[in-house]
Parts: structure tokens; C-alpha cells; sequence
């Protein structure tokens, strides 16, 4: 359709340079007009062979307001610093060294129609991003898509919806038991619970259930918050799994298999750090379920923005591009690379600043040889699942004291003593997180 | 943020003669490349005096592939015509003659938080996006905004949900009781009953509904699928009203005051004619009841597309514009006078075929001022809401025979008699739809 200037096949090469050189004269011109000032700017950056190393980075862009108000952390130690929600502004410095790769050009007739592809069952599916999705799992090989079928949602969160109201009976005397075990995503019961339904009600630790009835056990690997790695926890008969795979990227965690469950749920937020964009899929192998879950998402919003499922595409060919076209990308580190090299520093400096006494713990997470990248590494959750030892038993209320925002353990189905952190805010934010827990723990007296 | 060339008001007048060249020579390379034939098409299009005059309209962009498979219909009459949904497809035609005015340009680091403007109570809620929805509305004069909370959602249909969910108390002995007069909108049963919620229930028809208990009227006006302009019906006390105004807009009825009532729904689907870009906007007096549906919003779908929102902004934008700054259009017929000239068209076509014989009948609408036209004229809908006379008792299915798929009455809660059709489709299958119908109506033999 021509949406796109950087995704069109058909170019001729001298006006494919004439173009080049055309949106090179309009970034050079928005770049002199934002009247930034911060042209070059020194930032670690990873590079593809694993080490860290500074090194210049051309800054074309100027840096957004973060969110939450939190600015010049570093010489106002005295505002709040928000790690309660997993938003993931870690990621935009990459974005913003990938310049104009990712940029996406809309014309104002796009986004008519409410259809995407009538040939295909989820008909507000953008068959662009349907390959990109395909492609990036086998590149990555985190999971099964032969014989899968995608449905694209406004985030996993409303796939999940969609995936409960298919594997529901819809004349069920009893609403299905929904259970997921300990500490489990504190949004599952907000979400189940919300409308009250008939089909289905949320029944907490999957490990405490032990009804003889039919269930739904919700598998988040790595989990969140406590980054373990899972399998389904119920040993009843008439059990039906919903895998979240949020975070098996190889950021996060080693690629030791491909998956291939019934229902797979993955979103761009946690995989590329397009949080804004609101998109999620579901790799589902049983065509009824797949169409029963378009139907949900027909029904509560008439399909998907395509404008987000352009992006969503656009972005992630272009991580799928950084590893099998490295020749465009001028040396660029390739996507995941970048993120597994920034969580590995993170956890490095959280792990340090616990260890500075005893007041903190955090998980140990097993080892394991990751396909994608050769890597041997342990799981690298983009949220910490702090302990708070000894005689602090309100962890959270503690960290607040210290203007560190984090979510209790209660709302995980766990205990007070715990506390989840995100850990894939914005690098300034991250840095004050850690000089501050550092001083706490090095402090040892809570 | 810098991602929208055309909205930047720091340019400095030399740069901006430069993008502007600039962005010349891209479009014209565009045009170039995309090896369209039909450089200069002859296309009906509508002045600002609203008068219909065939004018010469520069087809820049090449005709994406019609959704449902309709090609060539006119010389395929063999081929079902869909004009069951309201697919607004019949508003592309405008937004390519726009050109590049509406053309967006996204940044691979933009969208990366979930969060808009956390100043804001909806906190997903883009400023731009919240700035350019009161700026029509102050243009057109068919709603307050000024105390209003403007809400976002995944089109208006996420709004409606949050508004049962926030008007809904969650503790009460019963579900709350929706209403709706009849032929009411054939997805708010599909909506309301989907998950068996135990806040709220389907009723049906408001004007039978007598019960002495709190329920929740919904009030469309102009009605889908009748087109009739509309108050609450029911005469009960405890009701609370939500008002969905998705076609309060001056293409399809007389803009005769300026809706002021507690909730009010709308889209951009409807108005712009982007189904796609699954964005709507309530506006909401009750700043508890605005948080509520925020908090509904936050919990189905966290948030709402960034993306999706910086293109209606952008698109609601231009519309303004092409009433406030004419100028910059050069002569380009402002939107609301394309449409509203289209609308009036198509209406007269489909009575002319209809008063062809007597198998069918129309509605008829009282004629009003239009406080933003000027001009006096009868609500023309979206959708014909066409009757079937004489002996067809299955007006769906007798239309079917013909190739011609339409929304039966039965779905609307009303009478076999009725089928509602799509007017807003492409003009090619609208067309086709009216021949096939002229032909129909004046055998006169069912």
C-alpha cells in the first residue's frame, strides 16, 4: 500500500537514492529545528560481543520529559522515584540510536476501514505484522508458529480476557475457577474479577487449589514478579493452561526450548519496550479457541488500531533486520543484545547494592545455555522481587520512607516482607534507585 | 515532541519553506514510485457552497484494495455487496485528496511509556489528542466541553464499557438493568451479555421497561440503526442516562444544539471516518465517574494507543483547519461540507431507487437548522433503515438473494420487515448497491 517509505520493495535505486537523500535533508532540518543542544553525547553502550564499553552515540533526538515527573534525579534526591509499575523506558535510548530505521510514515487515508485481511479468521489482523511476528519467533526461537494461529490484541491484557472468554463455557452452572500459583501478576485477579462475571472467578494460588473440577491455570514464565521459571503447578484433571510469555525474550531470560503450549500470550511492551503502542498477540493452536478470541476482541472493541499494528511490524523487522541484515545497520548493536547487556548491568548493581548488608535479599535464578545467543546466563527479570530481612516486615512502607515507589507482596498473593521492583525504568531513575539502595542497605539499621 | 511536522509552531519561516520543498520532493518521488497510472483521475467532489460540481482531484495515492473483496463491481455483479457493517470506507476518497496535510510521522522511540500525561486523571489521555477533540467540538457546536473529563478508549465501544462499569455500584444484590428504546444498536445486547456480568444485564426494549429499580438508559442520537434523533424513553426514577453520539455530526443531521448531558460518547470512526484507528472519546461531567472508566480502561487494556491517538489528533487537526485556516487548503472543501454533500447524495439516490415501486420503504426525518452549516435540512444517516412492504417477510435474507448483504431487523430488536444498510461504504459499492436496488424496486414483483 506505500505506507512506507523504508519497507517498499519496489524501488528503483537512483530514486531510491534521491529519497535518501530527501529524508536525510528533513531529519538534518527537524534536527536543527528542535534547537537541541546536546548533539553528541557519551553513553554506554553495549556492543554485540557482550562486553560493555562506552561509546558515542549521536543523540538526533531530544530526550522526552520522563514520565512521572521524575527529573535531574541525580541533584533532587528528594523526589519519589516510581518502580511500582513495569513502565519500560529503558529501551528508548536504543530506539533513539536506531534514528529514523524505526520511523513510520502514515498517510491520512490509512486506518479506514475496520478490516485488515478478510481471507484470514482474525480479520483485524495486519498481515504485515502477522509476518513480523512469525519472523521474530524464529528468529529467536522462543516459540512454536507453524501451524499456530495469531490474534493480535490491545495489549496481551485484553488477549487474556479474550482467552478466558473463549475456553469458558458459556452455560456453565458454576463460573470456571481461574487460579495462577504464588506470587502471581497482581493485574490477574483485577482483570478476572472486574465485571463479576458468570464464566468465569478468580480461585488465587493454583497451589492451594485442589477442587475436582474444570480450572484455567494462568503459567507466566518467567513469572512475574519473581522472575521464576514455571510450569503448571495443578495436578487435577479437566485443567486448561494459558502460558504468558511476556518475558521470554533473550533479554531476560535464556531461550533453552521453543514453546509450543495450547495458548501463548506475548506483547510488544515487554519485548521491544513499546509499552504506548498497545499491542499484544497470541500464538493459539486450536482454530475454535483462536476464533472464539477474535469474537471477544470483536465484540469489546471491534478490532485493533492498525496504526499500532504498522508500528508494531515496522519495529519488530527492524530487530529481525539488525540480526540477518547487519550490512544496513552500520554496526548498530543488534536489538537483544543491547537489552541482555543492559539488564546484565542492572542486576550487576543491584545485586551489589543488596550485598552491602543484610537488610535485603533478592532470588538466585539457575543457569541455563540460551540457543539465541549461545549465552550461559541466569534469568535477568526486568522486575527484582525484593525481601526485606529482619525486622522490617512492610517492605513496601519501608521503601516509601526512602521515596522508592514499589508493589507490595500482598497484591502478588505473597507476603508483606516482599516488594516488586522494576527494573527497566529510565537509566537515571535506575541509577538514583540504586545509589538510595545502596545508602540503605550499607546502612544496615532498618 | 517533534513528531509532527505540520503542528511544530517554532519553525522558522525560511526552514519551514525548506521542509516544505522538502517534503515536496518526497512526495513527489512517492508518486513516482509507486507506478500509479491514474495521475489525474475525474472525480465528483462537493464545493464549500454545497453545490455538487465534478472537479478534477489529484489521485496521488493509488486505491488500496477494497475490504470484503468487492473489485470491479461494476462489471461484476455477480458479487455480494457488504453493507451489513458500517465500514466508513466512503470517507477514504477525501483523505487522499488531502494529500500529506494528515500524514504523521512516528519515531521508532516514541510510545515507549504507557503513560500520556500523568498530570492528567486519564493518564493515557494524549494532550494533543484531549486539545484537538475540545477544538472541534468548540468549531462545530454539538457538545460542551468546557468542565467536561474527557476520557479516551479503544474506540467508543471500550467507553461504553466503562461506563456501565463505573455507573454500576459493585456490591449490589442484582445486576443493573440496561435499556435501550427499539431498533436500538444490535451490539449493546452482544456487549452487555458477553461475560455474564454480575454488575449489569440486558433488558432490552427501554420502552417497555417499567420495573421500579435503579437501570441505565442508553440514548443514540441520531439513533443506529433508524437514524432518528432520540431522548431517554423511560419514565422511571433512579435511571441514569448515557448518551452515544457517535453520529452527532453535521454530515448526517442538523447540529441543533449543543448536547450537554452527563456522558456522552463518541468517534472518531464515525466522524473522520478512521474505523481503523479504534480510537473514541467520552466526555464525562462527573469527575468520580470519568476516574471509574479511567480505572476500567486500566484495568482491560492499560490505556489506550499513543499512535493511534497522535493520528486522530492529527487528523481532527486538519478538519479544524480546513474550517479556520483556509488558506493553507487552497480551495480544498472542508470536511464536514464533503461529507454532509456526499451524505445528501447518497440519500437521494437510495429514495429515488426505493420510490421506484413499492417494495420498500424509507423513514422519513423532521428538517432542522444545522447551528454550524446554516443550512435547514433532515437528518441523513449512516444507515438506511429500509422496510420491506407487501408480501416480504424476510427483508435480510430477500435482499440476500440479490447479492445485497444487510443487518436484519430481528438483530435491532425490531421486526423481520427491516434490514439496516451501510450508506458509508465505498462509491463503487454503494452504486452498484443502488442499481441492483432500482432494478429490485421497480420489477415490483417480490
Amino acid at each position: 500500500m506505500g505506507f512506507s517509505l523504508m519497507r517498499n520493495q519496489k524501488f528503483m535505486p537512483a530514486i531510491k537514492h534521491l529519497l535518501i537523500i530527501s529524508i536525510a535533508i528533513n531529519a538534518g532540518l527537524l534536527l536543527k529545528l528542535l534547537h537541541d543542544g546536546h548533539e553528541w553525547a557519551v553513553e554506554p553502550g553495549p556492543e554485540p560481543n557482550g562486553k560493555n564499553e562506552v561509546r558515542v552515540v549521536k543523540n538526533v533526538f531530544p530526550e522526552p520529559k520522563p514520565a512521572n515527573g521524575v527529573q535531574n534525579l541525580s541533584r533532587a534526591t528528594d523526589q519519589y522515584i516510581h518502580l511500582d509499575r513495569g513502565d519500560p523506558t529503558m529501551y528508548e535510548i536504543y530506539w533513539k540510536q536506531m534514528g529514523d530505521k524505526t520511523t513510520l510514515v502514515l498517510s491520512g487515508w490509512q486506518s479506514i476501514s475496520y478490516f485488515s485481511d478478510t481471507e484470514n479468521q482474525c480479520w483485524f489482523l495486519e498481515p504485515g505484522f502477522a509476518n513480523a511476528v512469525t519472523r521474530l519467533h524464529n528468529l529467536v526461537g522462543n516459540a512454536q508458529t507453524r501451524d499456530y494461529h495469531i490474534v493480535v490484541g490491545t495489549g496481551s491484557t485484553q488477549l487474556f480476557q479474550a482467552a478466558l472468554y473463549a475456553l469458558c463455557p458459556p452455560n456453565a452452572p458454576e463460573p470456571m475457577s481461574i487460579v495462577c500459583a504464588s506470587p502471581f501478576y497482581s493485574s490477574y485477579p483485577l482483570i478476572i474479577d472486574c465485571l463479576k462475571s458468570g464464566l468465569y472467578k478468580w480461585k488465587g494460588d493454583a497451589s492451594k487449589f485442589n477442587k475436582d473440577e474444570p480450572y484455567i491455570e494462568l503459567v507466566t514464565s518467567p513469572n512475574n514478579p519473581d522472575g521464576s521459571i514455571r510450569r503448571a503447578v495443578v495436578n487435577g484433571s479437566g485443567g486448561i493452561l494459558v502460558h504468558d510469555l511476556a518475558y521470554y525474550w533473550p533479554q531476560y531470560t535464556p531461550i533453552s526450548f521453543q514453546a509450543d503450549h495450547d495458548i501463548m500470550l506475548f506483547t510488544v511492551s515487554k519485548c521491544t519496550g513499546h509499552a504506548g503502542i498497545r499491542i499484544g498477540w497470541a500464538l493459539v493452536k486450536d482454530k475454535e479457541v483462536a476464533k472464539k478470541m477474535t469474537k471477544f476482541i470483536e465484540i469489546s472493541s471491534i478490532g485493533v488500531s492498525k496504526d499500532s499494528q504498522l508500528r508494531a511490524a515496522k519495529i519488530l523487522d527492524v530487530i529481525a533486520d539488525t540480526y540477518e541484515q547487519t550490512q544496513k545497520f552500520d554496526k548498530a548493536t543488534p536489538f537483544f543484545h543491547y537489552g541482555f547487556n543492559e539488564m546484565a548491568k542492572r542486576w550487576r548493581q543491584l545485586r551489589s547494592a543488596v550485598s552491602k548488608g543484610q537488610t535485603f535479599s533478592l532470588p538466585d535464578f539457575p543457569v541455563e545455555k540460551c540457543n539465541f545467543s549461545g549465552q550461559t546466563f541466569g534469568t535477568q527479570p526486568a522486575f527484582a522481587w525484593l525481601k526485606c530481612e529482619k525486622a522490617v516486615d512492610d517492605c513496601e512502607s519501608f521503601l516509601r520512607k526512602h521515596k522508592i515507589l514499589t508493589r507490595g507482596g500482598t497484591q502478588f498473593g505473597s507476603s508483606k516482607k516482599y516488594v516488586r521492583i522494576s527494573l527497566i525504568s529510565h537509566k537515571e531513575e535506575y541509577d538514583e534507585f540504586i545509589q538510595r539502595l545502596s545508602l540503605i542497605s550499607s546502612m544496615d539499621t532498618p
